[in-house]
């Protein structure tokens, strides 16, 4: 175990959030909130982003505990933090945004420290495409770099986000995005296009039905875990990618095994993102449990147990 | 490997469908069909169903030539055959029913002979629920039964389908109708309220996103195999069905491990049925590619390859 750097750049938010189980309001939020939650409980992880001067302290304060490295999280005078208020279906399978305040997001231009140039690890989360670009090009060369993305960029910034698919190995991203990314209805001829691209690896998030990995020749599907109860999809996809790319930082290792077990890390984190609001339970969550829910997982995918 | 006797009760019919990449006007189709087709790869089988005096000769021909025990299969003097059109939109996901003639269907009333009754693996596919019973009570002493249904049945006949659900091993069921069945969203929820009903395992089947196991305690996840071109997904899961129940029945098992290989059997056999209109793919097909793809599926869910 080497135990690798990751860096993350995205949104820290406060989202108001209603589902048919409840409610929250400017709960504590944002891309590379969950990503680097979820990453830390495999790896160090520096955030890259900025909030307004209303961004409560307690939040810093429980990134900071959770080793979440706070350096270039920018406090920005005179601004707000960006919010988001979203709501969901009984089936909870696709947020309707009812508004969005980017906010301090509007002018941010990150400035990366040394540490962070150098880190082997880098996420690009879902944010304007000149956003991710520009971070991409300001670190050293690192080992691993992956980015998402939704269709408002898809749609609305298609040659940046091009631009910035040239420069990541990894693709995470939802089905129906990959669909409208590459023109092309069938999942498997849109990966392959995707492929053609710049990365050499598509995860494509299937919400309850999972996730599924294509590479050149190669598929590995990993299904999501079957819960009683989810209260809240929000941050889902955010968490996935943080048990994913924490894993592969904490292992130091890129190749397909590590990929393939840093899936199932993924799912597994999502799992419990999903159980509560914001970061509930993800706060109350104990390693040995993230354990236990991946050895269940090779249990449920096994043939031969 | 034992090679147990197989029984299959349902729909032998002639289709019209439409799809976005092409139609075919009275195929051969039904349930028990698609069913059979697939089961004849792996063990004998026999269909229990009603024809009209119309269903060309050629049909019958083809399932003999393939293997499938067809004493019970009556021509009916007098009648036509079930017939049905269906069209599918460019996601593939659902068919529109267009017509149903029940025809030769409307006043079937199977007889088994006496090796139908004595085989020890028994489907009951898709037609009415006091059918199944009938024939379920037919039988002598079967190791397993399972049985498929439909929202038709679930809304019209709820009685009669619960209460064959009670003498049933196995419920194979796709996703919206697990959730009807059991009055119920949450699927894991739905699967375990349907085991209170009866069957002590439930396959729910999730179209492109594959197929889940439910039993005490116990899931387990096969994807759907991941294609490029899909032409008709008519017989999807009955083929998937037939693989199921011909892999066990091939075997004589039904522990736990041969269950979970029946399902991946049974999602090679659908992965080939759509690929063509009817049953044209199965009639190329060549056991060679049946293992081929299962050990392509091995790799696809395999953490540690």
């Amino acid at each position: 175990m080497v135990v690798a750097d990751l860096v993350v750049v995205g949104s820290v938010a406060l989202d108001s959030v209603t589902t048919p189980f409840g409610k929250v309001t400017e709960a504590l939020g944002g891309s590379a909130t969950y990503f680097a939650y979820a990453a830390s409980f495999f790896t160090p992880v520096h955030v890259v982003a900025a909030v307004g001067e209303d961004f409560p302290r307690e939040h810093l304060d429980l990134l900071s505990h959770r080793g979440v490295g706070i350096e270039a999280l920018s406090v920005l005078a005179g601004k707000k933090t960006f919010r988001w208020t979203g709501e969901y279906g009984f089936d909870l399978n696709e947020a309707r945004t009812l508004d969005t305040q980017l906010n301090a997001f509007a002018e941010f231009k990150p400035s990366l420290e040394a540490r962070q140039r150098a880190a082997p690890f880098l996420f690009l989360a879902n944010i304007d495409p000149d956003l991710q670009l520009d971070v991409r090009r300001q670190m050293a060369n690192p080992l691993l770099t992956a980015l998402d993305t939704m269709n408002f960029w898809i749609e609305g910034k298609r040659e940046s986000l091009l631009r910035v698919l040239r420069e990541v190995d990894v693709l995470i991203i939802n089905d129906a995005e990959a669909r409208m990314l590459a023109g092309e209805p069938n999942l498997v001829k849109a990966a392959r296009a995707i492929i053609d691209l710049g990365p050499r690896v598509v995860v494509i998030k299937r919400g309850e039905y999972g996730s599924v990995l294509v590479s050149d020749g190669e598929f590995f599907f990993a299904p999501a875990y079957p819960l009683e109860n989810v209260f809240d999809p929000t941050g889902a996809g955010d968490t996935f990618a943080g048990g994913f790319m924490g894993y592969l930082a904490q292992q130091g290792l890129t190749d397909r095994a590590s990929v393939r077990r840093a899936m199932v890390f993924g799912a597994v984190m999502a799992s419990f993102a999903v159980e509560d609001f914001s970061l509930e339970r993800l706060k109350r969550l104990a390693r040995r449990e993230i354990e236990q829910r991946y050895a269940a997982f090779q249990r449920m995918v096994s043939v031969e147990q």
